[in-house]
């Protein structure tokens, strides 16, 4: 019998999960908000290097919730949630809890560290899979753009109920349903290191492009190498390394290299560019904490997180998220007058 | 006879200055450029909350260059320097030096830190007044909308030549052709210490604000005061005890509060928004190289140098200082040859 995946989050790294997975037996439905008409009347256009041009692909179901999804088309063998991943802004779990059944697994094919840890609390004893994705691909629409060949590491989250083989036989049995001649996954047997690892790129890259909304090659070219990316990636190795991670330092030039000839903006770049908010806790937040917990020194990415969280403050109050006054307040009045009294 | 001054810059505070010396008799001269037409035409129009309106104010003599100036209008008593300091885009020297004879004295009534010792370089032996402003005003294209109160604090930066009653002479001359009822000018014997005090907001204020495009209300409302702002002034104040100048710590909530009930947006973050170079180096970039030399730890400060370096090479990108080629170029090719073979 086909399995049954649900997908929250049809973006440009959720719809060609679905087209891949459903190109592979499955029984595919997706959570789709925004691109629901769209999709009703024509079906995605995806322009892949992978899988070439296709119109008007339709998952298996659609439903416009988690819940009505469940109702219709459940229980589900698997959760993909490839949305992203802002705990700031909402629990990520709220948004697919009603199709998880008893024995659902959970794939989080989402960037950033430490993103298991609500899973685990909101669904105790569920397998839970790490899903890393190296994949250029976004969704304008219902037309998906994938610039980059699709190749995902899978892995498992440790419940601390089943046993190792239990989960990795569920995380083999999702990249058969996912691996295509056409593209590339594979099993990922250590998922905490894969994780470290891509934050190199991504705590550095992504965060200072989106402070300075520069892209990595203008960050190059404007001299960012030896101030700011190669000492903050050598923050990211210390910690990873606090966290039991060895990094090997050639990762630093290899990562600095991955855009080499391109303009690249990274995902949290673009994300400012839209007006998105921006995943700075899972990517930046999380992985400091772990540094702080362990005594490893962050100087720089820690003066980028703080810098991040106010890029996210006025994210939000353009987004209309926050309303200020038209006049300023005083937020510290003690301290205000004590000031004054020193003029 | 009346005191000649060419006034260099003729922008918020150059034109302000212009005003109050030309009503103290003296015969002012300025350096125009672009509102050149304007001015021959009507004149400035000034709104101050000192002067009042004034509407149809020309100094004594215009000019387009300090060469023409001088030639028709000099020798000067006095030159005064009004205009942003950029020592990564000009030398502000040359645009002044043509004006500067044997006995003129020079007044750098411009923002930060070291700027005496490209002057002094040039023209050694010369009495260099050192005008510190607070004042808000600026100039759209020949109207003078001044915000603020003018207040300019006129010291001298030691000439090693002549004795210090000499040159604080000189600052009592200017400072009692400037001085009126209406506006604040006062001797300052320590014009180092009123430097290193007023970067305890421009070093931290100005240059957060821009890195973050957020007005200092904004930084405020949006939880940067713990992460950043105090701990920053805490590196200024470290920094300004390593060069032998004691602040009281008083002093940061004095700053803090300094814009309370405005959403105050720092010059340095009016030029980003104009799209004008900002004064990276001599708000900043000088402290910092003498921290390093007195071995003074600015972590925070250290990574906001090295963004704002990045915003300076953006604003040179965004004016057409910087063309960047259509195709990124491989800066590096042994270092990506490396990374390729690590794939």
């Amino acid at each position: 019998m086909a399995k049954k995946i649900l997908i929250v989050g049809m973006g440009g790294v959720g719809t060609v999960a679905a087209y891949t997975l459903q190109l592979g037996g499955a029984e595919v439905t997706s959570v789709i908000r925004s691109d629901y008409d769209i999709v009703i009347e024509k079906g995605y256009k995806i322009n892949s290097p992978d899988f070439g041009l296709i119109e008007g692909y339709r998952p298996s179901h659609i439903a416009k919730t988690a819940k009505e999804a469940n109702e219709k088309y459940g229980p589900f063998d698997y959760v993909v949630v490839t949305t992203k991943n802002i705990p700031d802004l909402n629990n990520v779990e709220d948004i697919y809890a009603d199709a998880v059944s008893q024995n659902t697994v959970i794939v989080l094919q989402q960037n950033g560290l430490g993103i298991e840890k609500a899973a685990f609390e909101r669904f105790p004893g569920h397998i839970v899979l790490s899903g890393v994705s190296m994949i250029s691909s976004a969704n304008y629409n219902g037309e998906i753009n994938q610039t980059g060949g699709d190749s995902l590491a899978v892995g498992y989250f440790d419940n601390g109920v089943n046993t190792p083989e239990e989960q990795l036989a569920k995380a083999e049995e999702f990249v058969a349903l996912y691996k295509k001649d056409q593209n590339q996954c594979f099993i990922d047997k250590d998922s905490k290191y894969t994780r470290w690892r891509k934050l190199v790129y991504n705590a550095v890259f992504n965060t200072i492009a989106t402070v300075t909304n520069l892209d990595v090659g203008r960050l190059e070219e404007f001299g960012a190498a030896d101030g700011l990316i190669f000492p903050a990636m050598d923050e990211v190795i210390a910690m990873a390394a606090s966290d039991g991670v060895t990094l090997d330092p050639s990762i630093k030039q290899l990562m600095y290299h991955s855009d080499d000839g391109d303009w690249y903006a990274p995902s949290m770049l673009v994300d400012l560019r839209k007006g998105n908010q921006i995943e700075c806790e899972v990517i930046l937040g999380n992985a400091l904490r772990i540094a702080k917990k362990n005594g490893v020194k962050t100087p720089i990415l820690d003066v980028i997180y703080e810098l991040l969280k106010l890029t996210q403050m006025s994210i939000k109050e353009k987004r209309g998220l926050i309303k200020l006054p038209e006049v300023r307040p005083i937020e510290d009045p003690e301290g205000a007058a004590a000031s004054r009294a020193g003029y």
